[in-house]
């Protein structure tokens, strides 16, 4: 099997990692930027291109990780191969790809990926859509080379899924930031509080995060919460962010 | 070493039995709840009290794991013996116990604790206060007793940390339920976001949260933005809550 990459972003590197590991071959990096497609080229020991007429053809598989704008400008350009074209994006419609061939869909890696920091890829959740049957099982077979959990999602119910991460991933990372800045104006280092970030994660495996709430907002101890916003009196964001998410989580355990 | 346990609520808990596992004995647990009283007091097989002032008086440590107001109303009814008197909050002055004894201290655990799921409490820091070097030196010694990280905090930064811990455990997870909602709501398992969820805390120990912060809000991808805003439309407190963490996130980067 013979793929090419088009992005040289994380998802890419790791992508691209996670199938030359399993054999695939990496036929090619494309990027816009010189310098990342030659970062990523070179971790793979391939070859890149910033041309995108310079494709090659005869891949099996052309994998677009790129961002929602990126991706369209390049589907105006690109002359698209015989292989299968499947994007990685949590957001985009497959339907995107209508038009300009007819082998296509998507390949949903439900992970947040930095560069320089492993993943194992055999937990990651792996989302695909196709535009047929035949595209379907090829993109399962690829899926569980590198993965133990292969779904099938549609675009409709990917979105939510996408938007669910961003809660539980970005926002949620977000919470740690906030978290460390709190902690650098009192001259506490971040590791302090790691502990109860990994158990706070640890937790979901064995309850709900319903169940697992805890904090002054679930036991609504206004004292505490009034404290706490006197705190963040020169905080403004932050002070707005406490009084909203007190709120929310007020809110959801009055109602049951 | 004799303590008693004054509450039944899951700090007082695990405290409980991560100190009997290293030899201390619980002489009692007190709790105006009898059902929780005899709960606790089963797991660690040992009495328990409903009226306060049948107290032991020979303990060494009276650990007081109770919320703010519960503190203040057992303050009022209380005897107190001879031995050192400590609270466990985050969030409460130690000063606090002023007038009543002149042995007193705070012995906060950071981390979030849920009855039925184990602690590793070697790992948990342990933030101590108290109101003479005695004093100090014997809490000191407890908590190295049950675990490996120990640090001196006085009340003003102890508030900091505790309101450090609302963002980073509270808050993080009422993350993680309002995307067990949005999951939910399409039909998918909670497990399916458990990897990222994972990952996201994992991240934290190589990065900090600035550098590992990925998705819509960082990169400025107002379409993907204006997507989840269009799909959270019926879900008006989620969509205040994806609008204020979005500009957070936003302000957050933009400044650096």
């Amino acid at each position: 099997m013979k793929v090419v990459l088009i992005g040289s972003g994380s998802v890419a590197t790791h992508l691209g990692l996670a199938l030359q590991t399993k054999g695939v071959i990496i036929s090619q990096v494309y990027s816009r930027n010189a310098l990342n497609a030659k970062t990523l080229a070179d971790k793979l020991n391939t070859s890149f291109i910033t041309d995108i007429s310079e494709i090659n053809k005869d891949a099996d598989i052309y994998f677009y990780a790129l961002t929602d704008t990126a991706f369209k400008s390049l589907l105006r350009k690109i002359e698209m191969p015989e292989g299968i074209q499947v994007h990685t994006a949590g957001c985009i419609p497959m339907n995107e790809f209508e038009g300009f061939t007819s082998k296509y869909g998507v390949f949903y890696p439900l992970q947040t990926f930095s560069k320089n920091k492993p993943v194992d890829f055999s937990q990651i959740p792996i989302c695909i859509e196709a535009s047929n049957i035949e595209v379907q099982q090829q993109l399962l077979e690829i899926g569980k080379l590198i993965s133990e959990k292969t779904y099938l999602v549609n675009s409709e119910h990917r979105k939510k899924l996408h938007l669910a991460a961003v809660f539980a991933c970005n926002f949620t990372n977000y919470m740690y930031d906030v978290a460390s800045e709190i902690l650098e104006d009192s001259g506490f280092l971040f590791e302090i509080i790691q502990p109860l970030i990994a158990e706070t994660a640890e937790k979901t495996k064995i309850m709900n995060p319903f169940e697992a709430q805890t904090g002054p907002a679930v036991r609504m101890d206004e004292k505490t919460i009034s404290r706490h916003l006197i705190m963040l009196n020169k905080r403004t964001e932050f002070k707005k962010i406490y009084k909203l998410l007190t709120k929310g989580i007020y809110n959801r355990h009055k109602k049951q």
